[in-house]
């Protein structure tokens, strides 16, 4: 049955519109990416019925006339979206800027952003009638697929490189996802996973092949509005591996504004790692083509040296007239530790380096002072424990008496506050 | 200035009745721990006036009439509770009981229930002045300290065992705590803590000490009767440790009595685990005296062979009528897997005590099938990979091509579902 909101899949490539069912994957033209296109004027008139503020859904669903799907069924669901947003006025004066947000997305039930792609991969494999999904993922995007599918009772099989956190591996075997570590680059694991999906006919949670994933992960940017009031932060800055998130966060602020709910798109800060940044390079360059790099960084997350959506990702940058900036490992590992202590907010690197490029655009001059700034973080730094600790140093030990304290404070030079 | 819903801080001890001021600890006649009451006459007056239903607050502080502060003042906070309610029917069916709640408080910002304590704490801190915490824990209270602490501008001094996971320690130390690992058991670290706050003077957030932090912890049970819509179930579980958590609970509960929102307690089942069960050995025997046990369970937050808050612990069990039941660590381990794989949920070992917890005591015939239950979870299990990845076993490891794939699938014995 056809949405009423939705008025068809349109492919990023050769521009042809196709309709929008349960399994509609990639363009049947031309192989392209498909983007989900709605009736704004169907969506307002909706929105005006029922105004948000009034609606006691904190999810992620509460934004259903937004959503490629006509409801979420009777099966159980895990709590996704309706992350805080917290006003960080001691980190924005460390980072120079007179107004930041912390979006922090590891908030949702898997600890990552990616919760709000899989939630939707799982509504629509059930409404495709499948009991099967499968993805490749560089951790979070499986971690996320196996938590919802298992609170919905379907079965997984998760393709990770083998490079991926422990944190992540133990989601996934917790969630009893049938696991396979790939002995290769992200590249051989997204490749060995289509390979199988193909074979065996598993409903396909591959970001950069399902269009709905992004109708999930757009949601942040709904929920960014919504908890601003509908005002728009002058950027919001977020971290870029495949390109689906920067490309869903850029689609959920074009909806809200071509449902007449926002007056202007914020510009987005692409954040990728100096050593991996395809992307990037890509757009200060001016152009769609983009060079495959190695994967040379510790934000696991976003170490893809050939992304799966640079399109979307390139148009969100140009788009919202964007900014991109690179960010070595060391400035993600300092970004973790100011996020920490100044906001209380513990972030995966992948999760800290839109927060490493806001502070990095301050200091190049690419953003201003008094702007204003929602930072996404996409992680939660319990994924990564090893990088965290390597980032914030190990703690002192003694042994328990009051003499050896002492002594330990003294090796460290701490003065005692009263 | 006193509050207007608070009357006074009772000894469990000696029952004397004292001033309830932020610096107040334990009780001045006689040492014994104190519990904060209330006026539920004026508490009930002031629900009636502003309905919860009408609270666009989501957090633990939309339930301000029960709690021992007058607001929570400008400095930022961390978004804690308002943690998802999972009606678990998979889950139910397995571990044969009708009707299974699981309060998944691993959703909380540091990932642990301890959130709702360290939160108030912090809050008390800055209503007596203080501009350090320091506290002892056996992890989740530290980190939940440091990590609400920095949101607010706080510094924190921190003691925990060597013994600490690592995904913990790595919180702290992120959160720009000043961390101490002391070498030794809960007891020496707990000891070593209450002496250096004694010399420095440092605002106390030792949970059997601060008679504020239980007050923090009984919004798990608000919140649970608030979404259960008031209508309380037969059961809830919980894992012991020290004995706070549980009293918190029915804390949470008896307030709610008190107040008339609800119109009985359930039942409290006390779940410890067998390495490690001074509180429930006690009960057991119907005794308010109990001895110290060695600390032999992986599960590190409920580890504590002297318990700092017997008390509390053995009157919630005797006044709620509550069940005792003690589980192994491979029983616990056994929990952690059919909560990840049948409910999508992700808890560290003490966190999932409680629900080994029920599933034995439906085993024993504790407790009735037709039964309702509400099992918490306690903290998320990214907070100790380690023992996850003990409990759920390693993942298959593959070369990226398709023979490999098929070799490690038939090793396995997998049979692949279209």
């Amino acid at each position: 049955m056809a949405l009423r909101n939705v008025t068809g899949a349109r492919c990023t490539i050769c521009g042809k519109v196709v309709p929008a069912g349960p399994e509609t994957t990639t363009c049947p033209h031309c192989g392209g990416i498909l983007d989900i296109e709605y009736d704004y004027d169907y969506i307002r008139a909706e929105i005006a019925k029922k105004p948000l503020a009034e609606r006691p859904d904190p999810t992620m669903w509460r934004y259903m006339e937004f959503l490629p799907v006509e409801g979420i069924g009777k099966r159980p669901r895990l709590r996704v979206g309706g992350s805080p947003l917290y006003l960080a006025d001691a980190l924005g004066r460390v980072l120079g800027i007179r107004e930041l947000y912390i979006k922090d997305d590891g908030q949702n039930p898997t600890a990552s952003l990616k919760d709000r792609a899989s939630a939707m991969a799982v509504v629509k494999a059930e409404e495709a009638g499948r009991a099967t999904i499968a993805c490749s993922s560089t951790g979070n995007a499986a971690s996320s697929l196996a938590g919802n599918a298992a609170a919905a009772g379907l079965s997984t099989f998760i393709f990770v490189p083998s490079r991926a956190p422990k944190g992540k591996v133990a989601q996934l075997m917790m969630f009893g996802a049938t696991v396979i570590l790939v002995e290769g680059s992200y590249e051989d694991t997204f490749r060995i996973s289509a390979e199988a999906i193909d074979r065996w006919g598993w409903y396909n949670r591959n970001a950069a092949i399902n269009p709905y994933l992004m109708e999930g992960k757009k949601t942040v940017s709904l929920e960014i509005a919504e908890q601003l009031g509908f005002k728009m932060p002058d950027y919001v800055a977020v971290s870029v591996g495949d390109g689906c998130t920067i490309g869903g966060v850029c689609k959920g602020f074009k909806d809200l504004y071509g449902a007449g709910l926002i007056d202007r798109l914020p510009r987005i800060i692409s954040v990728q790692a100096s050593g991996c940044c395809p992307i990037n390079t890509a757009a200060a360059a001016g152009t769609m083509e983009w060079t495959p790099q190695p994967e040379n960084t510790l934000a696991d997350s976003i170490a893809v040296g050939v992304p799966r959506n640079p399109v979307k990702a390139l148009r969100a940058i140009s788009e919202s007239n964007g900014v991109v900036v690179n960010v070595s490992d060391d400035e993600i590992m300092a970004a973790m530790r100011l996020l920490g202590a100044n906001a209380g907010v513990f972030a995966e690197p992948a999760g800290a380096a839109g927060t490493a490029g806001v502070k990095k655009a301050v200091e190049l001059g690419l953003i201003e002072k008094d702007a204003s700034v929602v930072s996404i973080v996409t992680g939660n730094g319990l994924k990564d424990v090893n990088n965290a600790i390597r980032a914030a140093g190990e703690p002192m030990s003694i042994k328990p008496r009051m003499d050896a304290l002492l002594e330990a404070f003294d090796a460290k030079g701490i003065k005692v506050p009263k």
